[in-house]
């Protein structure tokens, strides 16, 4: 995806959550600090974790802060979180509008005592539960989704016979995406919204169970997957083990998990659902290749997402993978950005060519999609200007052409390129020689069997959706 | 009083609040840093300011801290608090137990929109109602009470028909002693508890209307002295002038304005009901000549909160002021204390005698308070090193004997000397030639007519308290 | 002295430095954290420590950095300087042209091994000297004196037996005013300049030898005043105790101590060349009630330096001594400067008034210099507001009227006032209703048989000074 | 190369050095800023930037500190760095002894005014020239070479006619490695040792020229590449254009570019005189596939360095290549590292196996280099555990035998796997089903017909070394 500048629309949000809980009482927020930078991908505006012992004091300590995993955690604070039962978050980069408030895990004292929630995905009915929760008295300190589900949770608890319940009563509540790990007292409760549109999986290693939003969380940590959490579960795992509840799971077919994990947010190292993501994105190249054949020396990636999607283009098509681009990893968050009139673009001090490998050569680029279409108009003019002779342009996802309210953060209709202008004509403002899309019924074969939501594409929400966003008061 | 090691006994603090509402439109921000800085003494652990602007889109923005208002805030932050009406807290530092999350002012989002609240004080009902919120279905994020005030404003606006109704309504649940500064979409509330434990003053400049812990604010920023706020009042300033609802007043025989305030807390340029801190310092220092006279050459006062009392003393005995100690002044918050073993004491880094001023002379020394003894004996040994042939000491407070359980951080009985030392022992353990502290019944001159709490000396509570002190479960 | 905003004449500036020596081998670190917290006053911009041991390894540790003590140094680092050998230093703040390499100690490597020097002061013919080093080929990576003071000690001790030898040459080549401490291997040298201009001491507890530029950094860490340094003597510690070299003495006569030392620079319980400073201050007052009484009813200093020298006004004149100021000790370094615009001026921010003092009385008001000016109209203006009938100023120190070449930072003459406005037109222009300044021949009085260096006020220097500044090419 | 803890052999250090000179007048620090970002991967301790014009003031201008260069630098330092002419440098980590004196460029005043110095590499007589420079009154203040060649220009210029003779006149003192950027006043020089161990080239935008270690920093600016320095040229620009002055330059057949470049240091986008790193590791991957063919089913390099080379592995062989690993970009510098007793390692969390990708596979694993040991042997295990059935280590350098003496940071001996191991034992050590390291004479294909040192494979040193490393007394 090109490195736009974040225009937020709302209150959407891409994240990471992960929990740990050592049953032989060990400390976990090592674990979580681990396990956190493996999702760091997925977050990187603000961290925190919170913990709290199962035996002795059980009170909870947290420590959150705007940055990533490495500005925010240093040796002192994470040995001062003592603990065996966490839960780590990382939130996602938003330009400007970030508030440190905003960072999670929410901590909070309620009528059962201490619970600290940390989730990925976004309510649709958020605006709606907050009035309603305003009406009856309820105050609000941030404008995260985590305090709406933290009352529910609270209130379903004053007639819940345990946690569990509180959280089941709380999702028969909560419209949309999320995927949620809760710790309270002695317990680590996972679960998924019923149509499973954010990721969740579950791991062990030794007595320490975690849950992740994803597998390669796992292998950092060197736990063993165990399996996922399903669409609609609620598990809670306690010294006793894990226990599920799939009183709220839905009709498989109507499941819908975010096709757009498998394209972009997720890490190519990890399995969600069963579904490999290196996998879906060879077979995303394999697509492009079947659909948009064209007579090639070289099929290149853009990194970091475009790189496997190349390389099953690659094979499908024979026409040899090869690396185009060195980016530069020490491009941070706080790069000091070129301004208008200085040559040197963030393009070019993020990505060079290797003119060695493209000069004469008709070059196939592999990138996963075009937003604005500015950043893939000057990689194109970066391979031309090192001697590439062609640039045939294959985008591993169809056009976004509708507004996600599930959390994943696409610009507004007006900036985004494909909402305005025909395929042939942004093939010409990018300067691309020719340009494909994956198309939409080719999605299907990344997957297999798993439903889908495929709505950023196609406007086919798996649910209602509120009609527009509503801005929160505070700043 | 000595610059003990803070040892909390519960949710105490002392704390300051400043408000400013501009009628032209103009930033307050400024003007509420000023005014914090003004108030710093009343609290070094953390500060935070909230601003909305009463015209335009009227969001609130707030910028919060560990450190003082001069660490917190920099031109940048506080020039991109835009808004014409703010609300600014310094909050008291406790030794540790400093939670990021608990600096003011608190910023919520209510059925009614957006509202700031900064408040100093202590409900002694505050575990009840939480209990009771919670029961109910409420959520805590943070230990400070002015959670629990939110909570109830929140729910009593549903009922009121306006913020200042539900204001008073709160007040009619919530006990103990507060002065508290709340800013809704167009006004600026402020109120004190009916007993009138904590002080807070209206000002104004040009066309600004503040609120203050102390007039020194007021003087700060150069605006005039309009008023106090009455015990168990509560003003609303809005742009239609200032009103005033005195209907949770009591009789005002039964107010119990803290009169530590006037001994300790408050800076000796502020008025606080109409008693000048440094005219009630002099008189105290007047009450301990007569009260306990003695022959000597020299009355040095303590920097800084002794030095008044000493000039009191000087002027009713006749014998000379003098200035014994050089305090330095760049010894901050964050110096390195000296270990055990280090000859260097944390009392001479901060304070040293001037040889030249006592040697050979009989000294009498007042100071504010004596709470373990092991300052005061230090001083005494410097100074008897430096030459004194005697040190008289005389104490401008009586003796601690109770814990006080409105927001005055006093340490446990185990480490106040005068919980289980005669005042003859205290005297033998500091070396002090003789030792007098202020007389009970003489409080009474430092403030004239106006009714106050010296439960801390007497036990006498103005109302009921706790019979201990329940600590949350975070940390 | 009014706090003006420093506008640097060239190279000059104020510091302090600390040396420590600890026979039995212990760490001196935190002996010389102490010490340059107790001369903290004498510079605000940087400090540094360097240690070495005298014993082991004997490699030299340091640590520099802008910011106060408490700001550069925490206990990690402070932990991290091993060695019982140290020297310390604390650099004057100037605005905006500070430069972290000019941070002191000096550490250098040279031909018999590491030397770290810290020097106070300023050199009449660095420039000259500069220019004759580099014609020989030295190189310069700094700004500051100490660097042409290392070259010299280098040089010579090509040629010298000893590195006091070395020292004694360098000083037959260097002109000006310093104070110097310089640790070599095994030996703490220390040095005056032959002037005396600047201070320094020397002092000892237990087996620690220490050298201060004022001996209130001997309280600090509760050493014993052992003796000044003399004026041109080169005194060297080691583990044989102190040796002494008067050969660059010249005749007492000639000695030329800056008397602003005793006026302004040093602190009040500090004792230099046998004069007490308080005792200085409170003489200056009684010369200033005999050289200009005035019918009044109380007498008040301008904190901090002013407190002094209104009281001996008082006890003079008879005029009791009052407490009209309240200096707010929380505006540090990176105070937010009010804008032209806002009516929060500095002055106010720093210092209020105690109407209660000042009401209805005729002041007489004692400060210890008049710079531009504005500082002081602000303050008077702050007494009449108040209350004050009459305000009469008296300043402890004659005008400013010629440049300080051995490093007191004088504005330029243009922004002094009393370079172009006779006493009545400065009286008019603060608003005073008398003005009187220290009269030149009372300087004497202050500092006894001393003799001392008046040039600032009388244009006598007591030796040849440079033309004009030049300014190196850094920044 | 694997990522082993440094351990320092002496003074050794790999840089990269960035200068820029814009004849129109226009400021250069953003452009400097850039070009270290590319530079970025040759040195991670320190960075620094030092600028001055060429018409106005001339004041130099500079900032340098400890961390990445998006650490060091904020927008509001990069814009007060006014000037035409800049130089900036990025250091190699060290574990420990970093210490912010030795960051670049050395700035310094001498007998012409001042001079900005920038090196890469390494003095082989850098302790006999301080010495001997010591012996004629020297003072040092760093530890760096730069100070040592800033002496000798210094002194040279004396006698020389400009800057450029000077230059050449100390580099006949000078042995060693070296590639120089100095700016002086109104020039830009630049200066390879005579052997061309170090890399430089010259770099043109508009009318603004700049020099580079690589040439990847050009691309990173939109430069147009111009040539390289030549090995001994001294390369002078000023406003009337480049003038060269190659009297230093030796025999071509004795060059000796350090080959590790190639291998190694440099980015694959970059061309170093005339070679193209990316094409080099091509011929790399080609010759270990000769060397050593065996049967496998995937090709995979291990990132970064790895990955050029396994895909001419893979070309030669025809065996597929593949990417098996995920790395984490988020792993910074300031990472907290796993303990010993905790089960995530610092492999796992900088590294993933992609388990789909290497399941059941005969795997052939490039990278450049074995140091250690350890981390390739993590590496083998974490590919065996995801299901690779066998695993052929290809290494793309000779092994190390013998010590840098140039600038290369190589583990001393006893640290190297390599020098007490045979091949076999090595493979055994590290669970290799097959090892094969580069053959030496095949470095000669990697770089056509260019002369180099491979020195470290072989201990044929194109120039005397010292017997032994020698540490300064610094720390």
């Amino acid at each position: 995806m090109e490195n736009f500048e974040k225009v937020t629309t709302g209150l959407g949000e891409e994240c990471g959550v992960f929990g740990a809980y050592d049953m032989d009482g060990g400390d976990v927020a090592p674990t979580v600090y681990y396990g956190l930078f493996a999702l760091q991908h997925r977050g990187q505006e603000s961290c925190g974790i919170a913990v709290t012992d199962t035996y002795g004091e059980r009170k909870v300590r947290s420590k959150k802060g705007l940055g990533l995993v490495n500005e925010v955690f240093d040796e002192e604070s994470l040995h001062s979180l003592h603990g065996n039962l966490g839960v780590g978050h990382v939130r996602y980069s938003t330009a400007g509008g970030s508030r440190a408030e905003n960072a999670m895990p929410l901590v909070i004292n309620y009528v059962k005592g201490v619970l600290a929630i940390a989730h990925n995905g976004n309510l649709t009915n958020a605006v709606e539960l907050r009035h309603e929760l305003e009406h009856t008295g309820a105050i609000f300190q941030t404008t995260i989704d985590s305090e709406v589900i933290a009352y529910h949770i609270a209130r379903e608890r004053l007639k819940a016979p345990n946690v569990e319940g509180a959280v089941k009563n709380a999702m028969k509540k909560i419209k949309g995406a999320y995927a949620l790990v809760v710790i309270s007292p002695r317990k680590m409760i996972g679960a998924r919204d019923p149509f499973g549109l954010k990721p969740l999986c579950i791991g062990k290693r030794d007595n320490t169970y975690v849950l992740a939003s994803e597998s390669c969380a796992l292998a950092a940590i060197d736990a063993e997957f165990v399996r996922d959490v399903e669409p609609g579960e609620i598990v809670s795992i306690t010294k006793d083990g894990i226990s599920s509840d799939m009183s709220m799971a839905i009709d498989p077919a109507k499941q819908a998990r975010c096709i757009f994990e498998y394209i972009y947010f997720a890490r190519m190292d990890s399995t969600l659902d069963g579904v490999n993501v290196y996998h879906a994105r060879m077979t995303a190249g394999r697509a492009l290749a079947e659909s948009y054949p064209v007579d090639a020396d070289l099929v290149v990636g853009v990194p970091d997402s475009g790189l496997v999607a190349a390389r099953g283009y690659s094979e499908q098509s024979g026409i040899p993978n090869g690396m185009a681009f060195h980016k530069n990893s020490y491009v941070g968050r706080t790069f000091i950005k070129p301004r208008q009139s200085e040559r040197e673009s963030s393009v070019r001090i993020k990505l060079n060519v290797i003119p060695e490998v493209v000069r004469g050569k008709r070059i196939v680029m592999v990138d996963d999609s075009i937003v604005r279409g500015t950043t893939c108009a000057n990689i194109i003019r970066m391979l031309k200007k090192a001697g590439a002779t062609e640039v045939h342009v294959r985008i591993s996802s169809p056009p976004f052409l509708y507004p996600c309210y599930f959390g994943t953060d696409v610009p507004s209709n007006e900036q985004l390129i494909a909402h305005s202008h025909t395929t042939e004509q942004i093939r010409e403002m990018i300067g691309a020689d020719s340009l494909g899309y994956m198309e939409i019924d080719k999605l299907r074969d990344m997957v297999g069997d798993l439903s889908y939501c495929d709505a950023c594409f196609t406007g086919n929400y798996p649910m209602e959706v509120p009609g527009k966003d509503v801005s929160l008061a505070f700043e």
